[in-house]
């Protein structure tokens, strides 16, 4: 039965799941820690007296939003899906997840591993570290997950089993629908004001009606396309990293969508903290960096993706015997090409709402000054609106990275 | 619990439903005829002796495939999605849906209306006969299902909640994808063969790789969107009609999927007929009217589909306040055009496979001089790639009817 757990109970909690106390030792000597700073779950960190390394991290889901309190109902079976995603990632991406002790359903809970020696990513590129192989880990994070849960892997059934498990994940959909995909492109009393980037807004974004019917396109495929399991909440405070391990968490927002989205996200909060950097760093080493990375997502992402399709020979899309190697070729250059054109519309969407929303990234909305922190909002926007534009005309991930370089260039230090 | 009704028990199941017997009247005598000539389900008529007038359908699923016997494994839960569709059609469109007396998910049972006085349309129509509404009915059905049933409608809960209901109608989906959408474009042992056309099909259709990786996108739309919930069977033969009226029956294959799929099918079918009246009928009026009538379905489609979006001002894909007027306007025009486009390639698909694949129309496999049927069948896959190649180029209707005008003008009398 459902019970809310608090820094007392949870210790009592733990202590009944033999799986979890394996981790933990003695029962006897536990210390609790509540460490969430999300917006949506309580997280506890608990570990032994005697032995600081044995820990576990506890997440529970209560039945509204955290940072909100009760009166602001959501409802907690988001930690169903969490569960689920994280359960499917530990099989396809075990490396890149964290391993999962012990999961309830009816009491919304996630007991799994505690990453202690790791960073929430977007920390860590604000201050400036870089960490050589997180584009890399990302790139195979994606193609993992999106190939092995589309229909260019699985069977026709299956994928729908699989699929069934996601489709009542509707509240935290409808979120996306309307935090990524609507309210920051018209007058919404939940966006974000900063009154000098507002009036730029108003002349220059709200009107821009090819744009906005462009954001349409893409809210609906957000709604309509059902590609692959996405984590559908991968930005860059969704990664623990250190210099040789990147882990993936906070998947409460999954469900089957376009492949596109997850990849978009991703690399739009690479660009959010790019634009930071104009402010922050004082030579451009942070700025080029970041700009690789986004190309080694892609590279990585793409390349994996093929040689799993490469290996694929059988799956609801495709059945031997109706192309040739030339035919399917062709059909699979398509297909990248077209998809790296959905992932620059998404990650344009994913600019303009960490920027005009009411969740903006820290990268940014930590930016004390509101006339620099302006300065840097109004570049972001450019950039998403030079994404959206020329989504439909990039070829390869070449063309993008010199776009995104030429603009980045023609920015000014801030 | 589930058990497989006979002539004899079927009397004795229908006396325990009240409602059913409150159509029937009189328990004592009832007459009992299997009329079904479908593949998949046993289909009963069940009329008062004293009253024929007094008579009800009911349809049975068996965990088998009918046509073919035990062998042949099929779940019987797509009664569920039957029932579950046509229980939504009823309060969507209850003119053009039989009415339910009785539904039992666990004995994959449905008795409703008897339709005695309609004719299967497709018979109607292989005999040259003309129903001045059909279109229009069609047109109708199709515009009130496709856009109530989606997120221009629907608010995103609501509809994922609907989607819900049908996600696991996997098995007949499955089928969907390889007899429409693989097997008719390869060498497979389930196709059909006319020597005389089998050669004419390696040579032009099989070898023509714009046209095969064509219908792949075709393929991927239905694995992967989920527009509205679809009938996904809408063929001549899934309609009832007289010279008023018109039903649409068999829905066990609903899902959610793309919208063009449903209109493209129908149209397609029309289509089909066309082709075979170049030899059933000695001038072309009948050509010209069935031409005509896909003009109209679509015509009336589209127009009941604004109307529709006009009335609708709240949905999961449009807030008010996102969008001016123009802008709106911009966003359905290209909507309704990109719309036609993917009606038109999923139309050539359902041409080709009813030519090529196991499920041929009895309007061209009917025609037992195999030369004949063969010259109707090439006419078929000519207007199959056809359709195809400038499925993306068409700008609205009246092209649409040019072409195919045109494309049965340049046509012989078979």
């Amino acid at each position: 039965m459902y019970q809310v757990l608090d820094r007392e109970s949870v210790c009592d909690y733990l202590r009944s799941i033999p799986a979890v106390m394996e981790v933990l030792g003695s029962a006897d000597s536990l210390q609790v820690a509540e460490i969430g700073d999300g917006n949506l779950n309580f997280v506890y960190r608990v570990s032994s007296l005697n032995d600081a390394s044995r820990s576990v991290i506890l997440k529970q889901a209560v039945p509204y939003l955290r940072m909100v309190g009760e009166e602001w109902p959501l409802a907690r079976d988001r930690m169903t899906y969490e569960i689920r995603a994280l359960t499917v990632y530990n099989q396809l991406v075990p490396d890149f997840v964290p391993c999962i002790y012990h999961a309830d359903e009816s009491m919304s809970t996630l007991v799994m591993q505690c990453l202690d020696d790791h960073i929430i990513l977007r920390h860590g590129l604000i201050a400036g570290e870089q960490y050589p192989d997180v584009g890399r880990h990302i790139g195979k994070f994606l193609a993992e997950t999106l190939f092995r849960t589309s229909a260019f892997s699985m069977d026709s059934q299956a994928r729908r089993q699989l699929m069934d498990r996601f489709t009542l994940n509707a509240e935290l959909c409808k979120l996306t629908e309307e935090f990524i995909f609507t309210f920051p492109y018209m007058e919404h009393h939940s966006n974000y004001s900063n009154p000098l980037t507002d009036q730029w807004v108003r002349e220059n974004l709200r009107n821009n009606s090819e744009y906005k019917l462009d954001v349409l396109k893409f809210k609906e495929l957000f709604i309509t396309k059902t590609d692959a399991l996405l984590h559908a909440d991968l930005h860059t405070g969704s990664l623990m990293v250190n210099q040789s391990e990147s882990y993936v968490i906070d998947m409460e927002f999954s469900y089957f969508g376009p492949f596109g989205f997850d990849i978009g996200q991703i690399m739009a909060n690479f660009w959010l903290c790019t634009t930071s950097h104009l402010h922050r760093s004082t030579n451009h080493d942070m700025v080029n960096w970041l700009i690789d990375q986004t190309r080694v997502v892609w590279q990585v992402f793409s390349s994996q993706f093929l040689k799993l399709w490469f290996e694929a020979t059988e799956s609801a899309m495709l059945t031997p015997g109706l192309l040739n190697k030339t035919e399917l070729d062709d059909y699979k250059g398509r297909f990248m090409q077209k998809l790296l054109q959905e992932t620059m519309g998404f990650a344009a969407c994913c600019v303009a709402r960490r920027t005009l929303g009411i969740a903006g990234v820290a990268d940014i909305r930590d930016v004390e000054d509101l006339e620099i922190r302006s300065k840097l909002e109004i570049i972001n926007l450019k950039l998403s609106m030079l994404l959206m534009k020329r989504h439909d005309s990039v070829i390869d991930i070449e063309d993008v990275i010199t776009l995104i370089s030429d603009f980045y260039r023609a920015q000014p230090n801030i």
